[in-house]
């Protein structure tokens, strides 16, 4: 077992500042950055407990962004009903921000009955709604849909299911408990009856708060630390990186891209743990970057043009992170926030696990299409990876209290 | 968010006494009692780390059976090789042994190499192995197989799918952080082949240390407080209960019963609370039996005589947990530890969700069987429930230091 970090380094809990590094998102405290707010009752030591750890629903962002990845979560679409029309999306919308709300804040959906997770408090519940390209025309809203919110392109090597892609409407939940989660679910679910079909459904994981010593980026299936270059609250552009600022609608949300990345862990587990390390251009155990020598962290910047003595690049040229890169892609950068999932076996025996990729951006011809586009050519990572799903949506911002998402939409 | 208990009684966690209230396991050092250790660092107030907790895979009773249910749980059965034999049980057994104590103790699986859960501890990681019926034969142990690992009984309302029931190896992985759950799942899958065949695998979750305020029976996901009257280490009676006397290799074994159990639960949710009480016997929650008037608790004993002034019966004729009860069984008990699970939407848009079933029992003839016979005929929750796949296993005893889960068998 290794060395425990002091008690005083402790209490700076990732999920107290809801900005640890526990998701890439760095340190410092997104709460003063991009005006999130955290509540969480602390023990006399100064740790939070994990039950009572709220993050409110209203605000100027949606919560579900700014967090680290809870322990559980689940990702959901849903197509509107053919009859529900504007004013059902009204509904619809306006029942599940008051619900979700209530139960951020450890409250009951709708009074004490049928409360499922009841003892818990919301154990960092955060739920956040977002809107395909597909709704726009259903709910009488074509002339208000962004123009950013065009269809994905195909990429090479992609081979997607339509039936777990795309949807009306987008909801992503995650709480660092699997009933808290789960019972947001079913309550969204069952309030949709009559105005909104489930399109489809995944379900995933990140780590639960206090599993790793400290606070650290999280790791993927592959056993890769996952996140690292992430945009950073404390950076000057990180706003202009994440929350989109048109249409009017739109200002201070984002666009969320969804993708299931299937990995081939088999292909990948065969591969000595060097031979990993240089596809992905880290240091396995700790995430530092091959460029920066014995000594380098998580936190080294990587220096793409560096070299070995024998003058080859430190970072391969097909490395992950250096076709990623946002200085190979003319700056582009997203915030990405994925879940790792793991849903049995395929019928060949493989293992059907991997990412469920989920990226928040202001732009995605400015993100995640232009990253994307280089990695599905160049990436050697890409052999071990298979897209399954996809998905795009816009994600409104946060409402305030006594509004609903997507309110300046429908009622703007 | 409902009061907080002080710091000296939350010291006492359930995760580091190892049997606190959370599985219904009841208050009571289970270490003392029943031979289990504990390991768990401790911070300086007094609670364990969650990544750091520790439960020891050697021991006189396997680790999974007396711990509360952890977080994440993995269950997998395979089947052994046509060509493996006795010989390639015994390797596979060694070699899953020499693996799950490893893990356990934070260690790696087989050096760094390639290992997924960097970073966090042990995470209260156990591996429970369990055999099959029909694995005796094919392993050339067919004398050796006890009289009482018969295949259960078909019950009223069965609707089993065979493809996820039975199986020659049955494993049971429980860990508190999911990537430590599965990273444990892969090692053994990886490390059966050639040996055995992957048959089934279900994944399930229980509460998350630290998301009630208080130790407490868990919660299922009709959110019906579930598994208080299970038996208590404290009682003179629980090893009989719960743990096989023989034949020598089982002896300090036990027998697992495994099911799944989906739950209808857009016909349960359709009652009204109060029907939900009278189905189950308890008040929803805080689980008192509604034999106790308004001041009882969860720990109130069930009195199964108590009368309304009308006369008619406190706990219904068909209340769960007057059928389940031992007195109406002829003393028959068991200790349950399951997880809830969900797999998504079934086509119908219903949830694919509920139980996955795991009681340890000294002997099905006076556990299980018996219970779910009256259950399948009587109970006023059968109707709300689907029992979709079975299985039983013998549940050797624990391993010494050195030694192996089931060598008593193999090398008896």
């Amino acid at each position: 077992m290794r060395q425990r970090q002091g008690r005083a380094a402790r209490s700076v809990s990732r999920r107290a500042l809801l900005g640890g590094a526990g998701a890439g998102l760095a340190i410092g405290a997104v709460g003063a950055v991009a005006g999130e707010r955290a509540l969480a009752v602390r023990r006399p030591d100064g740790t939070p407990d994990l039950g009572t750890a709220a993050v409110p629903f209203h605000g100027p962002h949606q919560a579900g962004i700014l967090q680290p990845p809870q322990a559980c979560a689940h990702l959901a679409a849903f197509d509107l009903a053919p009859a529900a029309g504007r004013d059902g999306l009204r509904t619809l919308l306006r029942t599940w921000s008051a619900t979700a709300a209530r139960l951020a804040a450890g409250g009951a959906a709708d009074g004490q009955e049928n409360q499922i997770a009841l003892d818990a408090g919301p154990c960092s519940l955060t739920v956040t709604f977002g809107f395909g390209h597909s709704l726009f025309d259903k709910a009488g809203l074509a002339d208000r849909r962004p123009e950013a919110l065009v269809p994905l392109p195909a990429f090479p090597g992609d081979a997607l299911d339509p039936a777990r892609s795309d949807g009306d409407l987008w909801v992503q939940i995650g709480a660092d408990d699997a009933l808290v989660a789960f019972h947001a679910l079913r309550v969204l679910q069952k309030q949709a009856a009559g105005l909104a079909v489930p399109r489809w459904q995944m379900s995933g994981f990140a780590r639960t708060p206090g599993a790793t010593p400290h606070p650290m980026t999280g790791r993927n299936l592959m056993g890769q630390v996952d996140g690292t270059n992430n945009p950073k609250p404390t950076e000057a552009d990180f706003g202009a990186k994440v929350f989109a600022d048109g249409p009017a609608w739109l200002a201070g949300g984002s666009y969320a891209v969804v993708r299931r990345i299937r990995m081939l862990l088999d292909d990948w587990e065969g591969l000595p743990t060097d031979r990993q390390e240089r596809v992905i251009g880290r240091r396995k155990a700790d995430g530092a970057p091959l460029s920066g020598g014995a000594d380098a962290t998580e936190r080294t910047p990587v220096d793409l043009a560096a070299t070995h003595p024998d003058g080859t690049l430190a970072v391969a040229p097909d490395a992950h992170i250096r076709v990623a890169a946002p200085a190979s892609n003319g700056g582009a950068a997203m915030l990405r926030r994925g879940f790792s999932y793991q849903d049995g076996l395929l019928a060949d025996g493989s293992p059907d696990a991997g990412l469920l990729f989920v990226a928040f951006q202001a732009d995605p011809a400015r993100g995640f299409v232009p990253v994307q586009r280089r990695l599905a050519r160049g990436d050697g990572l890409a052999r071990f990876l298979r897209h399954e799903a996809s998905g795009l949506y816009a994600v409104p911002p946060g409402a305030p209290e006594g509004g609903y998402v997507g309110q300046p939409l429908l009622e703007g």
